[in-house]
C-alpha cells in the first residue's frame, strides 16, 4: 500500500483540496502525503503555525505557493461541482481505485476526478492506450480509428487523451464500434479541452469515462499535458503510438509505459514521413511493431491474469450488484445479443448496459462476439473431463 | 576448411562441370564433394563403373539424372564461354573466394561464375543486400534507390538480385551514386534475366560484379530463384528487405540471413499496404527496423573486424598490386578527389579505378567522402600520444 487509505470523508476532502495545491506528479508532495496523510498535510500547508517548514525539502518560496493555493482551495465546492456534472472523486483505497497507478510511486495521482457510469478500476484492467500526433496524416487518423474500433470489438477499453488527431480518432473508432473508451484529461473533467472536442468529450462522459487529476474548472498547461501522459501509461496495459514526430508527447507516454513495465507498441508508416519518425525510433528500441488490433490484443492479452479471459468468472455470480446481475441475465444461454437488446431486457439504458457489460467482461462473465455479447464459454478442464469419465 | 581446396586446373574443370550436374544448394552433392573431391565425384557420376552407387544417399533415379547431366557437361567450353564475356570461374580455395559462403556448409556453391573487374572477396566483405518485391510501389522503389545510393556513398557494396522492382532500384541507386553493386543471378552470368534488365545487368558487369552458381547460358527456374537467395544472404553482412508480401522470396533471403547470423533489417511502410506486410512480420520478429542508409551502416558496421574501418590498412602498402598502388597514389594527401580524376592520374578507366577504390576501402586504405575518396584518417592511439609526449 502506498500511504494510508482514504477512508474517511475528511481524508477525501483533504485529498480533493490537495489536487488544487499540488501540480500533477509532484513527488515531493506525494512523499509528504505518504508520510503524514492528507488531513495533516493540508493542515500544515494551509495553517500558519510553521509546522509546514519541517517537511523535508520544503523551502520558503515553495511554501508560499502551496499556502496560497491551500488557502483558496474549496474541496466541498469542487466535490459538489463534479457531482453536478454526474461525476465523483476517486481516492486510493476506494474500491474503484485503479491500483496499477500505485506503480507511479510518490508521483501517483492524489485522487482522480471521474465522470461516467462505468467502474474505473474494472475498465482500466482491460485497457490499452492509443495515442499520437495532433496534426496527424489521414493515414494516422485512419489507423487510430481502425485500431480503436478493432480493440473495442475485442472487448478492450480504448484510452487516449481526447486531443485532436490520433487521440480523437481512437476514441471515435471505439465509440463507433459500440465499444468502451476513456479520456484522460489534463484539465478539470468539466472543462472541454480542446474546445473543438466538446461534443466528443461529452459523448465519452456519457458512454465511457472521462477522468483527470485536475479539479473542476482547472485548465491545462504544457506541463500538465506531459504529466497527464504518465497517468495514461500507468492506467493501461500497454500504449500504442500511431504517429509521432521525434520528441513528441506521445513518445513521452510510450517511454513512461516502458519504464512502468507496460507494453509499448508502435504503428509503422512510410520511412519518408516525419510523422512516423518518432514511432520508428521507438520501434528501433524496445517498442513492438503492430499493424492491427489483433496483434495488439495478442500482446497485451498475454500479461498476468488481472482480467482472466476464457476461464469463466473470478467472482461468484451472487456477489454482483443487482443491475449487473440483470444485465447478465439478459444474455442468451447460447449465441450473442447486441447491447441495445440486452439493455431493453435488463430495463436500463444502452449506455448503462454497455458499462456493465464491459465490467462483466473484466470479471470474466461475458465476451464480445462481433457487434454483440455472449456468455463466456468456459472450456472443460482436463480434470473435469477425467472426472466425467469420457 | 570445407573440403579440399580447388588447387589444380583439373579440380577447377571438374567443379565447373559439377555446376551443371547439381542444382544450386544440393546438400547431398555438397557432402560427396567434400568427401571425395570434385575430380573423383565427377568421374563416378559420369562413368559407368557403378562406383557412383556407393555414394551415400544415391538412388538409381537420381544417378540417372546426374549421369545424363555429367555426360553432356562441357566445362572447357563453359570456361571459354565465360572468358568470352570477360568472366571467370571462382572456386573455394581461390584467393578471390568469399569465404563467408562456407557458412552454408554442404549447401555452399560448388563454384561461382563471375563477371566484373573487381575482387569478389574484398567487395563481399563490405556488402549489404537490398532486396524486395518485384511489383513494388513507387514508395518501395524510392526507398530502394535511396538506400542503394546512401550505402554506396558510405562505401558499402550494394548486393541484389537484378530483378524488377526493389532489386533494380537498389542497383541503380548505387550506380547513380558512382558506387559499387553486385548482382547475384539465378541463371548463367551471360544470360540477361529479366530481359528488360539486359542493359542494367550489362552496366553492373562493367562497373560492378555479376555472379551466380549456374554455368553459362543456363536459365532460371522457380527453385533456382529461391536457392539464389541463400547466396545473397551468405555473401553479405546483412539483408535489408524493402517491400515484401507474406511468404515472398525476399523474406526467404531474410530468414536465410538470420539463420546465418547476418543482420536482418526491414524498411517499414504503411500498415495498410500489403506490400509492407511481409516486412512488418519480419520486424515483429528478429528483424531490425531501418529507415535510412546511416542506420543500416551503423548496424552492419558493428560486426567483427572483417573490414577494419578508421584504423588504417590491414595490409602493408607494398603488398598491393601495381594498379592498386597507382590508384592509391592518385589520392591527395589531404582532402578528397572524385573517381574520374583518380582514374586519369592512375592512367586507367574510371570503372577499373572504382573497383580498386572499393578494394582499397575494404583493406582500410581509403574511405568515401561525399562523391569522392580520401585516404583513411588514422586516429592517433593513446599509446602513440603518450610515447610522443604531449
Amino acid at each position: 500500500m502506498n500511504g494510508p487509505s482514504a477512508g474517511t470523508e475528511e481524508d477525501r476532502r483533504a485529498r480533493a483540496a490537495l489536487t488544487r495545491v499540488f501540480e500533477p506528479g509532484d513527488e515531493r508532495g506525494g512523499r509528504w502525503l505518504r508520510e503524514i496523510g492528507p488531513v495533516e498535510l493540508l493542515r500544515r500547508l494551509a495553517g500558519g503555525d510553521g509546522s509546514a517548514r519541517t517537511l523535508k525539502g520544503m523551502t520558503e518560496p515553495r511554501l508560499a505557493g502551496y499556502r496560497l493555493r491551500a488557502a483558496t482551495a474549496d474541496p466541498v465546492r469542487d466535490l459538489a461541482d463534479v457531482a453536478a456534472v454526474g461525476g465523483r472523486f476517486v481516492c486510493p483505497g476506494d474500491a474503484e481505485w485503479p491500483s496499477q497507478l500505485d506503480d507511479l510511486g510518490d508521483a501517483r495521482p492524489i485522487g482522480l476526478w471521474v465522470r461516467g457510469g462505468a467502474d474505473l478500476r474494472l475498465w482500466a484492467l482491460r485497457s490499452v492506450a492509443v495515442v499520437g500526433a495532433r496534426a496527424c496524416t489521414p493515414y494516422g487518423a485512419h489507423m487510430a480509428a481502425t485500431l480503436g474500433a478493432g480493440l473495442a470489438e475485442r472487448g478492450w477499453v480504448v484510452v487516449s487523451g481526447a486531443a485532436f488527431g490520433v487521440d480523437g480518432a481512437a476514441h471515435r473508432g471505439a465509440l463507433a464500434a459500440g465499444g468502451a473508451t476513456m479520456a484522460v484529461l489534463a484539465c478539470g473533467v468539466d472543462v472541454a479541452y480542446p474546445r473543438g472536442h466538446a461534443e466528443l468529450i461529452g459523448r465519452i462522459a456519457e458512454q465511457g469515462i472521462v477522468l483527470g487529476e485536475l479539479p473542476p474548472a482547472d485548465h491545462p498547461t504544457r506541463s500538465r499535458f506531459i504529466l497527464r501522459n504518465r497517468v495514461i501509461a500507468a492506467l493501461t496495459r500497454g500504449t500504442v503510438v500511431v504517429e509521432a514526430e521525434y520528441r513528441s508527447g506521445s513518445l513521452v507516454t510510450a517511454r513512461n509505459a516502458q519504464r512502468l513495465g507496460r507494453f509499448t507498441m508502435g504503428v509503422p508508416g512510410p520511412a519518408t514521413s516525419g510523422l512516423s519518425s518518432g514511432v520508428h525510433e521507438l520501434l528501433r528500441g524496445e517498442g513492438v511493431l503492430v499493424t492491427d488490433a489483433a496483434e495488439i490484443a495478442e500482446l497485451v492479452g498475454e500479461i498476468g491474469d488481472l482480467a482472466p479471459e476464457k476461464r469463466g468468472p473470478v467472482l461468484p455470480r451472487d456477489l454482483l450488484d443487482d443491475l449487473s446481475a440483470q444485465v447478465l441475465d439478459a444474455l442468451p444461454p447460447k449465441g450473442s445479443r447486441n447491447g441495445r437488446d440486452i439493455a431493453r431486457t435488463a430495463g436500463t439504458s444502452t449506455d448503462e448496459a454497455l458499462g456493465r457489460l464491459y465490467e462483466l467482461h473484466s470479471l470474466g462473465f461475458v465476451e464480445r462476439e462481433g457487434d454483440g455479447w455472449r456468455l463466456t464459454q468456459v472450456p472443460l478442464r482436463a480434470e473435469d473431463v477425467r472426472r466425467g469419465g469420457t
